[in-house]
């Protein structure tokens, strides 16, 4: 292990999902036995922090000022905006198929134990984009756990002032799943979000 | 998403370990949760691609011609060579204590599948090795595979001139194992490497 190594180490353990082993392969990888790919990785990092930023309407992934979803008209007339967490969520939703409504991004949920605040989320756009009056509809599709639970609240009251119809995406079973291999937490969830056939 | 985010997303897919999704969460960690963290990454990945090279001697990492191992006179003196595959598998037993010779790292296994021949392993540097005279020991730690069986029979054939003393890692059960979790190839393993008690 030598200091350059380990320094390298350190920050490839910094990224989500990555432990100390991970991290040893991967330096190894792209010191040893893939060094051209170390190149490749450098140029890709700095070219997508030099143009990647974040959408100034709702915080998803943009090179310009507006993404591509906030930029597409037909997108925003639907008057509805689906809350996510994460970009990975917006990105899963996208695949889907399944939404062709506006997004905004929060980047986290409120979380008292981990110090995280509204002021740390991006609500404040999210606001401005309910005073201006372009959201009918609210889908908040946040995770199903305690902290959700709380942000979806926390968003709740902040915009009952503007009458904007709120919904949260259906818990429940999953496709494929069955009752047999579910939880406690999601069988409840599903109970309670039982539909009349 | 975005090209210069594809681009990314595409270079963090190439790494060890790492697929679609992780590759995903991995760029949007680094370009809008911790943004602080790319331009640490791509420091650490350019001071680890100009300083850290390959051992002349061994393969190993180091920052100079010769890793930390191979400039250590008492490691060398002991005439123990422990061949492994990977540079990981040699941070591991260094990790253990449970070893005090020198190292030879092939950078791979013998696999005529994945088009992988003796002449791309860092065998002609063992052979220069041998030739010198400095080896007493060779321990084979390669893995308990085919191609690993594989590669131990071609080091075994090339090294014979050399009257050096060759042994390979012994297999059965881990530390902690029981026969009845062990599968069927550890287990004649370890019966064909049972000791007198």
């Amino acid at each position: 292990m030598t200091p350059s190594f380990e320094a390298l180490q350190k920050q490839l353990k910094k990224l989500p999902g990555i432990g100390y082993r991970s991290s040893e392969r991967m330096a190894i990888h792209l010191l040893l036995e893939k060094p051209e790919s170390c190149q490749a990785l450098i140029n890709a990092l700095e070219g997508a922090r030099k143009n990647v930023s974040s959408c100034q309407c709702c915080g998803n992934i943009c090179e310009s000022e507006l993404c591509s979803i906030c930029e597409n008209g037909r997108r925003l007339e639907t008057g509805q905006v689906c809350v996510v967490e994460h970009v990975s969520d917006l990105l899963s939703l996208e695949k889907s198929g399944a939404y062709g409504g506006a997004y905004h991004v929060l980047h986290g949920k409120l979380s008292p134990i981990n110090g995280v605040g509204p002021e740390d989320l991006n609500i404040e756009s999210l606001l401005k984009r309910a005073e201006q009056g372009n959201v009918e509809e609210l889908i908040l599709a946040l995770p199903n756990d305690i902290e959700g639970e709380a942000t979806c609240h926390y968003l709740i009251d902040l915009l009952e002032p503007f009458s904007i119809n709120v919904s949260r995406i259906g818990f429940g079973l999953p496709s494929g799943g069955s009752v047999i291999y579910a939880d406690a937490v999601t069988l409840r969830s599903a109970l309670e979000a039982r539909l009349k056939f």
